[in-house]
């Protein structure tokens, strides 16, 4: 649990960071195609950042994500392949493949609250049962908001370490699914590759402003 | 369109932010509950978050997100009735609902391509055309993804403003989009308050450990 600034730079020392502001991790993400196959992000690196995507909200703390790191080159040839022959699939440093357990909210659910009193660990068992238990579409949405703020953390947190990443659903979900023997209950949400950028993103190729996508109190009448 | 660090740098001297990395952001950012209800955002920062959030990722550029932000006070009001009476609906300096269009890929698509060829914008339309047709699941799924990416810059980047934030979707999303006049290809992702934490969040209440959510090449068997 990192819950201070003290033992986050402790933490911050074991890998190099670049100064960078979140505002400026937002605005120089960008989706990278072409990454450097010779480079390796070491396991520290790694390590720095599951420990710290694992920090991103979800409802009820269920931490749906489940994290599937693709380290056989084998493997991530036939991924490539299931992926209209990608590149960065097979050439970014790391690939992950986030999916997220849609029952979570139900397995083992008091340790989402250990940390508390037991009638709240009981209370929010309770809850969270009749919130999911018979909406199978909310339980869906839940588990994708949740891998998908994982996701948005990673993107972010690899600029810091100096890498760039591309958030990928362009591929075979079903065949992926089986290579990595994604279990019953679980959905793929997104693959991700992270690594070191051989080529500057091309220019942004169409930005909405935000009057087009900010309105005030309500919708205007269609 | 904001492309370079200088572009970056002169828009951030709009409002005051923190020195704040990616990683102190994300290992601060908690879901709080109690705001200072006195506190009201500037026009200037309620724009600076949106300019970046803005530049999430989405599939195809689509950019699926809009953002209703509730001015409001009575709307306000109604809308906490609608959401167990949490108080940071009302007591947040801004509460912006994310929604998202689900048929956004095939709204004048052209636009979210145009500054590329024409040739690139036909087959970038053709192919999601063929993507999203036919799979009503996925154009949701896909909506979901990118108004949480969205949402997770926000948490984000309020953070470097100085603020904190607290994601929702403890609440009547059938009545909240009445109240917001939601348009008929459009869901609700989630509710997001922003702003002035007054009291500290509760410790982690129970963080499961990377070694519980992450595996290397495919899942173990059941």
């Amino acid at each position: 649990m990192i819950s201070d600034e003290a033992t986050a730079r402790q933490l911050n020392a074991d890998v190099e960071v670049n100064a960078i502001s979140v505002s400026q991790a937002v605005e120089t993400r960008r989706s990278i195609k072409v990454f450097d196959p010779a480079h390796r992000m070491s396991e520290q690196e790694v390590k720095w950042l599951f420990e710290r995507a694992i920090l991103s909200p979800t409802a009820f703390n269920i931490q749906h994500w489940r994290f599937v790191q693709v380290k056989d080159i084998a493997l991530r040839k036939r991924i490539r392949a299931l992926a209209w022959d990608q590149a960065q699939v097979t050439d970014a440093s790391i690939l992950l493949v986030l999916c997220a357990d849609l029952k979570a909210w139900n397995k083992n659910p008091h340790r989402y609250w250990k940390n508390t009193p037991k009638e709240i660990q009981d209370s929010m068992v309770e809850t969270m049962r009749q919130f999911y238990g018979n909406d199978a579409q909310l339980e869906r949405d839940e588990a994708i908001r949740s891998c998908s703020f994982a996701a948005c953390s990673l993107m972010l947190l690899a600029k810091e370490l100096g890498y760039d990443s591309c958030p990928m659903d362009g591929f075979d979900f079903a065949e992926v699914a089986r290579l990595i023997n994604l279990p019953k209950d679980c959905e793929i949400c997104m693959m991700l590759p992270i690594g070191k950028a051989l080529e500057p993103p091309y220019p942004r190729s169409g930005q909405l402003l935000t009057s087009d996508v900010v309105f005030t109190d309500r919708f205007p009448d269609e």
